[in-house]
């Protein structure tokens, strides 16, 4: 195991996810311990540390694959989430998704947009702490 | 013919993709004259022309819904011209593909970056003016 | 706002969707109200109100294409119902489903089939009116 | 073998392709014959030859298929060929193309309408017998 | 209907999912009988009948393609079960799942290791007969 | 740089590909050189060098993956060369592709097998060594 990858990637994971990031990895590591690992090291230690672009810049890239291969409602989830962590405003999120329509059609944006809508629905409903 | 619309789609294409739009309007007015002028009115004048984004997020992420979808390297090449058109480097469409790896995965983005690779040695080859 | 566009665009949705179309629209115009207008505009005010190819002719190529994409069972179900609205009859969508098998593969019919079979069900428990 | 599948699809696929669909299976005889019967007997003598809707309507279908499916443009252009030989129109087709920008997004629709017109500048080519 | 097909396809569709298979098949036949009869003798009456892979060869083809697919939980979940059945063990599903991060993306695997997490848990909770 | 994970990658990527990989390697090396490194180190160096599957189950699960994808021909040509290399047969490599008719469609099926057969037919033309 490569400690310093493993390490740059949960950083990567805990700033773009939070908390909610952990959950996942638990679960998947029931199952797939070697795959939980994986992507932590892969996608989170290896793409999102990386320089290049920002943060928020990867996240609108993120969100667009997801929405346009709406087939993947939980991470999209996760991603609206993690957009919102690292400064993307509702607005920005909402802009990307309408713009999937031109590309991977109208289901896969309105389907989005109902995504996002719960995400946001829930944070209202969070009280401040 | 919402005029407006139409007028601020042909300002965005041209912005956008300069005159290498114009050619494929022609080519598709041949077969589809009505969708030719719904490609301008719909994608480049309601979406592209959108305020909420800035033009550079918006080809973040049309490249990385190009790269998702896999069988579109025509509009890919025409939105990786675009793309540095509209201020962004090579460095980070190169970063947007290769993030697109962990969501669409690796042979996506490898041919992607092919396209890439063809759109900067064509424009490499091409004789400042 | 093209207000042509949207009148004609609002017939076309209450022709094939009924009440239902509100509905959405409605859940879609609290996230993102451009959305619902251009929705209402582009696909129903642009596209289902050309001349062309008939009502139902234009429910099979959307049911055909919802049953490839595979991941839009919302909006299947919408398009099934809004087909025996413009005339389909039921077994007329079956054989459209079935044929899928040969271009999208039989998990993409058989999931189809199950939507149908849903939204057939809830019709017959529907009292006449 | 079932002959009279076997049969009832080669009608089939005579009656939608031509001389064309025997080229096909040649070149696929080559590689895995039992295949090219398989083509034969399931796409062709059980779906094709059903009945329950027109030739014209299970044309249309495929075509929003084929579309939606964005990567098989040999198949779409066979299936152009065959949608004129049924009795579609050249109008009636780019209809149902560009109807698909809806769905499966507007790359999609522009690389099957550039489909289209190849196979419509070829037809125009060949002298009248 | 040839009798041959459909009774080996049966004995096919027995042996890869058990009992569930005719679960299936009854739901089918209520909406769309003939295609519950084409499912018996294409993919398992005219594929997973054929000499050349074994079994558990053909089932690892399979949830590839599914989990490739990412769209169809319901049929992963039928040939993860599928794939017990004819000798494939817990270890070399998750294999071939995590193998998929590769070529369909991250949420692809993810996705379909949770199925197979379910399936997994519903056997360790079934009493042994 | 993990240089385990870089061999290992190395050592998988000539075991599966020959010389082919190097090519491959070199073209992305000009555009995205760190890009060319992940690719040695995750699906090589972490993914097929595990055990729990036989190289042939493997190349199995990818020819299976790539066939479903339907836009990849360039890595299901070098999977393709590479499923021969760990083994496999061109039998074998023939049924994975017929059998993904089922589940990914007929055209996806029908293309591969055109990219299967242009691989034997080099092979064929090749002189022995």
């Amino acid at each position: 195991m490569d400690s310093t990858r493993y390490q740059r990637g949960q950083e990567a994971l805990a700033r773009i996810h939070g908390h909610i990031g952990e959950g996942v990895m638990t679960a998947l590591g029931d199952i797939a311990p070697d795959f939980a690992r994986l992507i932590i090291e892969f996608p989170y230690g290896d793409i999102y540390s990386r320089q290049g672009l920002s943060p928020k810049e990867r996240q609108i890239a993120t969100i667009a694959s997801l929405v346009t291969l709406g087939n993947a409602p939980t991470e999209l989830k996760a991603h609206i989430q993690g957009s919102l962590n690292v400064g993307c405003t509702r607005e920005e999120i909402v802009e990307v998704i309408m713009q999937m329509a031109v590309y991977a059609g109208f289901p896969a944006a309105v389907n989005a947009l109902m995504v996002a809508k719960d995400v946001f629905e829930e944070l209202d409903k969070t009280p401040e702490t």
